[in-house]
């Protein structure tokens, strides 16, 4: 078996964006025993069409075999060498409200080679507290890091400007907001932007929408 | 001054996804006492592009005026109508986890229309805990509540499933899945996924492609 060479450069953000979905779902194959799965079983478990899930793993150099599918744990393999999960991303979390608290304690962070190596807040009411095993450091503390990866930002929108300039001056090149404001970084620093309230609005958005969309009789009798 | 009537049919779900990041920062600029801004101003701090702004800006019928720009207060307000918010949005947790508990203590969300009306989970020792003000009550309660609109799964992946099932039957007509598994569901309902892992994994994803795109020089001496 020849080993395949993953493509990590050039691939499309969009088709980015669904392989950790793909990984997910053949760790769960995994997990059943599967160990060939054909590109429509795969596709429609991770919920997308089949054409566009043999596009994204053709620009990781897999094409799977034509009447017998993919192998399951070679794909896993793949998708996590492509994304770089068999290397060590340090991650440090600013911000100990209660979405930071909660991503502090996600289990399945370090199974993906995401590791939190630091929780920070500015408030010294809270620097001290242990969270999901972790003693929370000062802002003070992040310049004194060393070879962070990652930071997430989820502290108040009024806070996370300042945050944002920290994490980047310690050295951090990506960077993932849960706060609700927009981000000013230098070209080189990949930003993720998520709002769960805005997620909601725009699911608002759509009830609004079905329920203008009925077009109601203007008389009844 | 004549009335904009929303457009709230036809509009790009990709502008739809930037709909609330305008209104909220059209919200910051009213706390700021402003009163116009430009749709170069306005894109900017949206951290948008300003043809892009206003391309989305004139599906909801609003173009602006040349040379003076948008009336921040109108704006906001058409913006607001067009994403239903003025209307209540009723919305059911399912799934008390560190997670659902952030969402459901998040102070922004009735402010935007979105009223937190259910917290649901499923383990009996958890059932009648007080969170954020309101007793949890177990999944049998949920052909009772009336009126819900949205539904937000903060379950574990295994579960996600039965609980968009019992959301469905309670008449939810849309989803926050933020349970890392891919739900089924009728084509009328609208699902939405948010998986914070897989957003780690694509930030590390850019930050291995960076790594790699460093191309080392054989012999440094």
């Amino acid at each position: 078996m020849t080993r395949e060479v993953p493509v990590v450069r050039g691939v499309p953000e969009a088709s980015v964006e669904r392989l950790p979905g793909y990984l997910r779902t053949l760790t769960v194959l995994q997990e059943q025993g599967t160990t060939l799965v054909s590109s429509e079983e795969l596709a429609a478990a991770a919920g997308v069409g089949s054409a566009m899930l043999r596009k994204d793993l053709s620009h990781l150099g897999s094409t799977g075999v034509r009447g017998v599918g993919y192998d399951v744990e070679r794909l896993a393999s793949l998708l996590a060498e492509s994304l770089g999960l068999t290397r060590d991303w340090p991650v440090a979390i600013v911000g100990m409200g209660k979405l930071g608290r909660a991503l502090a304690a996600h289990a399945g962070l370090a199974a993906r080679g995401l590791r939190v190596v630091a929780l920070l807040d500015r408030d010294p009411a809270v620097v001290g507290e242990v969270v999901a095993g972790q003693v929370v450091r000062p802002m003070s503390d992040l310049p004194r890091l060393e070879g962070l990866a990652i930071g997430v930002i989820a502290t108040p929108a009024g806070s996370a400007q300042d945050a944002a300039d920290a994490l980047i001056e310690a050295g951090v090149g990506s960077i993932l907001n849960l706060a609700p404001a927009v981000l000013s970084v230098p070209e080189d620093v990949v930003v993720r932007s998520v709002d769960l309230a805005s997620e909601l609005q725009v699911l608002a958005f759509h009830e609004w929408r079905k329920a203008t969309s009925v077009v109601l009789p203007l008389e009844v009798s």
